[in-house]
């Protein structure tokens, strides 16, 4: 089973493993209000909603397990085997995943002051299901784990190292299970074992980040201290000249904490158009001739095309560019726009299969490779999972 | 006459132009002290230093004119047919250099909220040369006018458009004589014309930035805002994560103000090695085996190699990189690390030629050629002001 759970909700997909057979999906919603729990669930290609009672993490995975009973999705408890969950800061404790015992927890608790946001929620989604299935292993799949390999030289920000050492500010990355796992799909596709390949994997979604993949590990990565960093994204502004924050400060008397809700919920796509953070409306708009929408997808693309340059260069050249996630996977004017001018790194766009979205979307004549990989976290889970579960 | 004037100095250079001719270059420091002010000067390969009475701008320049009298540099004042000044903030106003007059005074000091603490003592050297030398046309040349070519996409930062629209936020970039200059001897040298060219200047001092130029206008930047952005630099950090300066403030309850100062001056290569500012310095450390040397020097090059790929992309390709400033004319070092795996972009550093730092350290297969380029902002100083009082 593999779980997402954030501050008022829970999603959920249960496989058999190994053979990645996908046998219920679905979510929950409004933990925590009062007008009880949204329920739904995909089965048998059939969409079913209702709402159920509770305010509690708890009282829906009780819910859920109840319901897996009785829609007779498994036999009986002990069909469960494991139960894997995504949890966002790993810090630099968890260099893999892992097993979720009373240390573990200690630690993940321990790194809420990283993820106040996060951490705490995929912990209570961890307890509510050691609650409910005692004795059935709980395992953590970090979204940094797979960026813990990132060099020295990679990680450190050039500000005075008391503040890595005292205070742990460096960069960790995020989206690590989403990179990891279309580098390997990317790797099947191309027929070369992912260890001898340069990959630049670029997860493009409302959040973005992109990372370099050199013999199999993460090499550099967009996000840093906080998934603020790097790209512009929908409503993130990504990295930043940091005077523009003490000028503003200065200018208008911001808080820190109300910068950061300027530059992570007011920025990026939706500051610069002034009209959505969905790509889909601004792409729209901009058909239509909207300036400041075309200006803001230009500098979307334009930071994308950039820092494929950037890591092109760090690597030493790339064999494959890899689109995932939300728009990287189904926009293919954007993966066109972020591809247009790098023939000059061997990585040219063919336009007929860029459209139908194929598998590989560079020309022949191309010695860089481009596909369309789409992303599966939730697979990637449940395969870690496993293997953590049968060490 | 070249002028470059800082809080506590200024700096000139005389030249005979069109001729280029160099007669005499010297410097005030310490205006503004009890002590006097200190001047030197060198004639003839002849270096002298002594003290003069006196504590402003003003009284530097009157001591000048009747210097450049006494020794004979000119006959009569009317030799001075013109005097250039180095202002660091042209804003959106100043796109090329201009004749100082009572408006154009008063936008630079309008734009000294943009740059408090350059604009007012740029401004305050031009006055000085307008009272000493009455009817003298006083030219002001601009760091940031070579950047107001950028395209809307490259100088809009993905924040609220109502901070670029309010407050002016967005990027400007700076050494932007120095980077035009080195362009169009860059040009010289590869012998084609700057219009046709694709060039990437990387301007690395103390300060550092790197400029991308394309139909002979700058096209992008690394210098933002401020010049705080961008790569790594001798103490400032360049572009950041913009939580890191949130997270610090909540966690120490910094000022904006203070995290300026960190940022600015207790960061870069002096805040990662925790030993100099000073590449040299930190250079013989890394010679040493001392681990965070080696790891700064890392950093700086891996970023500015990072900037030379993006910029690649961003340009869709690149014909030649051009090295210049303290670092960048003087390390070889440094050169080869920044070029380091940069073959896949078809530029190779020829190791004997970079060593002697000759015009041209690329292999001859090379399709991107690498340059040094020394810069010289007085000269371009010169010629711009000669073409204004030409006009």
């Amino acid at each position: 089973m593999a779980i997402n759970s954030g501050s008022s909700s829970l999603k959920f997909q249960l496989f058999v493993m190994p053979e990645e057979e996908l046998i219920v999906k679905g979510l929950f919603e409004r933990i925590g209000s009062k007008e009880g729990i949204a329920f739904s669930y995909s089965l048998n290609n059939e969409k079913k909603a209702f709402t159920i009672e509770g305010t509690t993490h708890q009282e829906a995975v009780s819910f859920l397990i109840d319901f897996l009973m009785k829609e007779q999705l498994v036999a009986s408890l002990e069909e469960i085997t494991g139960v894997g969950h995504r949890v966002a800061h790993g810090g630099e404790y968890f260099k893999a995943s892992s097993l979720v015992e009373e240390k573990e927890s200690q630690m993940i608790h321990e790194l809420s002051k990283l993820a106040p946001l996060h951490n705490p929620v995929n912990l209570a989604g961890i307890e509510a299901f050691k609650a409910a299935l005692p004795g059935c292993p709980q395992v953590a799949i970090f979204d940094t784990a797979f960026h813990q390999t990132l060099p020295t030289s990679q990680y450190l920000y050039p500000i005075p190292m008391k503040y890595y050492r005292e205070d742990k500010i460096r960069k960790y990355g995020f989206h690590g299970t989403s990179h990891q796992f279309v580098a390997q799909v990317g790797a099947n596709i191309l027929d070369k074992p992912l260890e001898e390949l340069k990959l630049i994997t670029c997860h493009l979604g409302n959040g973005a980040s992109i990372c370099g993949i050199k013999e199999g590990k993460s090499h550099m990565t967009s996000m840093g201290f906080t998934p603020i960093a790097g790209l512009m994204m929908g409503t993130r502004c990504g990295d930043l000249d940091p005077s523009v924050v003490t000028y503003l400060q200065e200018e208008k008397g911001y808080t820190a904490e109300e910068m950061n809700t300027i530059l992570n919920n007011e920025s990026g796509l939706l500051g610069v158009s002034e009209l959505s953070n969905d790509f889909r409306d601004v792409i729209a708009a901009a058909d239509m001739g909207e300036e400041q929408a075309i200006i803001s997808l230009d500098m979307f693309t334009s930071k994308v095309k950039q820092t494929i340059g950037a890591y092109a260069a760090e690597l030493g050249g790339v064999d494959g560019i890899i689109f995932t996630a939300g728009i990287g996977e189904n926009s293919s004017w954007v993966r066109e726009k972020c591809c247009e001018g790098l023939s000059f790194l061997g990585a040219t766009i063919d336009v007929d299969s860029n459209n139908q979205s194929k598998e590989i979307i560079s020309t022949k004549e191309s010695t860089t490779a481009i596909l369309v990989v789409p992303t599966n976290e939730e697979l990637m889970i449940a395969k870690e999972t496993m293997a953590i579960i049968s060490k």
